[in-house]
């Protein structure tokens, strides 16, 4: 038996919605497990993870397949009898969800061999307790545009649920530069305050109503405030320099709004298909200014999420 | 010449949407100017207002009214040659707006004697700079659901403006209950923090996603989520004992949600024609266990804020 699963990338915050929205985009990794009784198994990597990524037990993906061979009852599989291929589209470590794919993927592998016992929504449960913050499983697994409400208060507990709603997805396109610097999610979010004012508590709310009023009701006039933070992008700039002004170069050259895609340093812009190129080009020229060469990629929204292929 | 307006009730805040969030409701003060160039002035107080407010220069209406002739430049007019008639329909600190109906009233009515030189945005933003908040004064100028996002970070600097954007209005009731104490709007602010965790502001940005989108889409199962909040009625419970449990009750009744309205002590849910009433009884009903006597109101949305009449 072989099983391939196809998962997009994803964007997530989309600028004051740190914790909360998350985007799947037309860019994608593939993973593929495939049963065998006898011959050496193997761990096949190709794409931006052929040197990066961790083989045998280390591996994201094993992992999220081992935990769900739990939670399923299912002791038929292991190291030895399944081969896996991972094709990374997905750059790694740049904000676009790799780490999110490579869970929801394992999660999607495993629940196949074990004979789909798992819906979207328990699989989007299982993942967000995995990877500890929903907004990137989330697109990930349904495709589109998420919100994602965690029950009670607190975002590291991990026993609580967590509410999706799916937004209307925007005929927009997504222009998305990934820096050649890596930038570990788990380092971009220590550099995050423990409080903040609730001045920029309200501030924050108020962009998001306009970023949630823009996309349901396609008044994408709204989203250049719409995408505005103050509760994470200002404090992870320290590590990403030129983020202002690559959201800038973005708005100027006709974006509807720009954001830090994730924890960064990516950086994501939404506009009109026929402003994409310009807009690419004017996010590329500024991150040059600061002598950084980026992948960059005019993307449509994924509607799918996670599928079989 | 003699000059009549109207201008509504309004509730603000509804759940997560602190200093945000507004909506304009289908009960009214009247404000009332009239010139004179003989006989003795005369200052007429009607209504819940009539023995609490202020005759003369400490009259809020008036005090409206006096800055803006200041700003159109207007200095025909005087307490000597204006006879003011106020009728108030609205509770005064409640919750529900008195203070910003006054102010949007007093605009109008200097703006009508000087021949309607602002407009309903201009009417806006003076209000705001006058009141310090604009999440009453917006619906109590434009009508329905508003969302308001002040330019910068600052909500008390005065000199920004501040972006209304108009949601479409819910066919629901809002179910109003104005408790028989009073709190002043300035007391149930200090209460609030200076700082928030970060977790609660997630939590909010979460749920106000949920609370436009339940809006916007007419999904208004979103809003008991959508009406959870974390930044402000946590703290104001301790001057409203029965908040909780009469959020609940409504909630038990059939409401699809419910919030403290504007700082209290008024509770407000939003419900279905049918449930209206059975929301009413439960809430009046769990407010009389806490030995608390209230007005209650069953309410539509206004839709043309403050109007000549």
């Amino acid at each position: 038996m072989k099983i391939r699963m196809r998962v997009p990338a994803t964007t997530a915050n989309l600028g004051p919605g740190f914790d909360v929205f998350g985007g799947a985009l037309a860019l994608y990794n593939e993973f593929e497990a495939e049963y065998v009784t006898s011959g050496r198994t193997k761990f096949v990597l190709k794409g931006y993870g052929k040197r990066a990524l961790a083989k045998g037990e280390k591996n994201l993906l094993w992992q999220a397949m081992a935990e769900t061979f739990k939670v399923l009852g299912c002791d038929k599989y292991n190291l030895k009898n399944l081969n896996i291929t991972i094709n990374t589209g997905i750059p790694l470590s740049g904000g676009l969800g790799s780490s999110a794919s490579a869970i929801v993927g394992g999660i999607a592998l495993a629940n196949a061999l074990c004979g789909n016992k798992l819906n979207k929504a328990q699989m989007a449960q299982l993942g967000m307790r995995i990877e500890g913050h929903p907004d990137n499983v989330a697109p990930a697994v349904y495709g589109g545009l998420c919100v994602c409400a965690k029950e009670g208060g607190n975002a590291a507990d991990n026993s609580k649920n967590t509410d999706v709603v799916k937004l209307p997805v925007p005929n927009l396109k997504v222009v998305m530069c990934a820096p050649s610097f890596e930038l570990r999610t788990k380092r971009s979010r220590q550099i995050l305050p423990k409080n903040v004012s609730l001045c920029d508590a309200v501030f924050n709310t108020s962009r998001v109503a306009l970023l949630t009023a823009a996309f349901c009701t396609g008044d994408y006039s709204l989203l250049k405030k719409g995408m505005q933070d103050k509760i994470h992008q200002p404090y992870r700039e320290k590590m990403i320099p030129a983020m202002d002004a690559v959201i800038k170069s973005a708005l100027d050259a006709g974006a509807y709004g720009a954001f830090l895609s994730g924890s960064g340093p990516s950086i994501a812009a939404l506009c009109n298909k026929k402003d994409a190129e310009g807009v690419q080009k004017a996010m590329v020229k500024t991150w040059k200014k600061e002598s950084v060469s980026v992948k960059s990629y005019i993307l449509d929204f994924d509607r799918h999420g996670v599928s079989q292929i």
